[in-house]
């Protein structure tokens, strides 16, 4: 089952969308919001299922779906906790400014705390105020889960993801250095996220979905140009299992949390940091990867942040190459 | 004007609450939920304040209030960043492990964005799992905002403030460490906080709300003997103006955001760490503060975190000794 948020209001309405992403259904007659539809998920996932059936065998009303008509499918979340599960991404990151990765992160996943007030849907643009900032994407994978019981299990953790969809996780790296020094996260480097048109429920994922990672490649354009071609489950220290259960440590998660996988990153074939998709290489799932290989390989990075009229996009497709949670195309707006 | 949320599903029903906090009148005729209340805060706030008069008036139908049938005013919220306006606090906690306290802290505000899917309402206990982890209470007022637009200066900030109450920021204080060191904020050494019974709005407090502080003594009372008598508005270095512009820096802040003070800490009256209040001092809002002070004098921290049974208390009085928000009163449970 495919479900999206159409924008109305504060919470988007709830629609159902079909497999192959041109038609809705209206769902708002049964649950209004994807928030409530997670409240009581047991009770009306049921009905929406068969409201998905009968969208797919044309046998209800329809209309056409756009994506640039979706909000985030939550446009506003109780909680947003984002991992880094490609640990190849954060030791590119240190290495380029020489610094050792401890041996723990290997075990004991990294996680922020995010902003979940302010959700862009996934045509809306990057309202940057300052080109300084150094804006750049995040390209990742992202879970919304059920009511999770504290201390799950990573096992456990798996049965409670309910949807999986795509996010850009915007990221102002001038302002990284300093809040990271003060150690207390993310505040003001971390602006509002968007997310993919729709989500998906891990069934209909199939094959693609298995111990709680997406089994496709995530692609990434930057200007119309192929960036990063990076597969999802390959170098993913961390399945989402394990990120549900590292969150639940010390709290039970209430429904409607958003989990996300952090920077999608694959190593090159020969172990070593990717290599541009120009050059045959996998490429790179946000800007500042290719900056630190640019650093390590040249001495100097080239690759500019985000610019005023920069265009992103990410998408993930299915093997006939149709997009499976529609796609984030979004356009730097400075000013 | 008081406003609460009793208990009733994920979100509670909206109340307005007498100013003696002895009775209530319900408002979700009005308006179902404190979120939907402050989404639509202009247009619902006067018709709140009309039964707020006829409930002081005892003209309206009104049920007696029970602190313990409060929930979280908010039970789940989008936002709940948390501010260290007390940067006394902070100088103490860093003196006591020998570091200095960087120049920038009494200029920058420290924040950290916290979990807020999952609200503690005043008389829920505090579920722990293992008093290993170092569990301890962190008083602190906490402000809800409006929509607040990106790039506010603190004086216009202030003008966001729809509410005003008290939080228990419960830290895990033993797996902090790990989690600083980490550097991406705190995870799960931050588990759910308790609020306040009652939320109220800054007109209703009079003299009591000045330049975004609060300028009342916050009452912290440990297994029944005063433990912190620390005046909220002292050695308040960032107003809540000043926090809500450094969370909005970057990004719209929208509204229901929970902004939080940090821990409200007082030097002593020589300019030297507070003493405890049976020595004549204004003591401590939180047990890391007495074991630094303990550590500074004495080389020995001695006083213990919180163990099952203890129980915690927040207050803060009007003139008259009268609960202005109603008492957060906790106690912990392990196991």
């Amino acid at each position: 089952m495919k479900l999206a948020s159409l924008k109305s209001g504060r919470d988007g309405h709830l629609v159902v969308v079909s497999n192959d992403l041109a038609w809705y259904a209206d769902a708002s007659h049964l649950v209004p919001t994807m928030q409530a539809a997670l409240d009581d998920w047991d009770r009306m996932a049921p009905y929406l299922e068969v409201l998905a059936r009968d969208l797919e065998h044309a046998a209800i009303p329809r209309e056409r779906f756009h994506e640039h008509d979706a909000a985030a499918p939550l446009p506003r979340a109780y909680q947003w906790a984002d991992g880094s599960a490609y640990v190849n991404h954060v030791e590119l990151v240190r290495k380029a400014r020489g610094a050792e990765l401890p041996e723990s992160f290997w075990t004991d996943p990294l996680m922020y705390q995010g902003g979940s007030d302010d959700m862009l849907g996934a045509r809306d643009p990057i309202s940057l105020k300052d080109e300084a900032w150094g804006c750049d994407l995040e390209a990742e994978i992202v879970v919304v889960t059920g009511d999770v019981p504290q201390g799950v299990t990573p096992e456990e953790a798996r049965g409670y993801i309910r949807l999986v969809g795509l996010v850009n996780d915007v990221s102002l790296r001038n302002l990284i250095p300093d809040e990271l020094a003060k150690g207390f996260g993310f505040v003001q480097s971390k602006p509002a996220s968007a997310f993919s048109p729709v989500f998906v429920t891990p069934d209909a994922l199939g094959d693609y979905w298995k111990d709680g990672k997406l089994h496709r490649k995530l692609l990434v354009d930057l200007n119309g140009q192929p960036f990063g071609r990076a597969v999802a489950s390959d170098d993913c220290t961390f399945d989402f299992g394990v990120l549900i259960a590292h969150l639940a440590k010390t709290r039970r998660v209430r429904a409607g949390s958003i989990i996300g996988s952090g920077t999608v990153s694959n190593r090159d074939s020969d172990g070593g940091p990717g290599r541009p998709v120009r050059d045959g290489g996998l490429g790179y799932s946000c800007i500042a990867e290719v900056r630190m290989v640019e650093k390590i390989t040249t001495g100097e990075m080239k690759t500019p942040f985000l610019k005023h009229g920069d265009t992103v996009r990410i998408d993930v497709h299915d093997h006939r190459e149709h997009t499976i949670f529609g796609a984030i195309e979004q356009t730097v707006q400075v000013g």
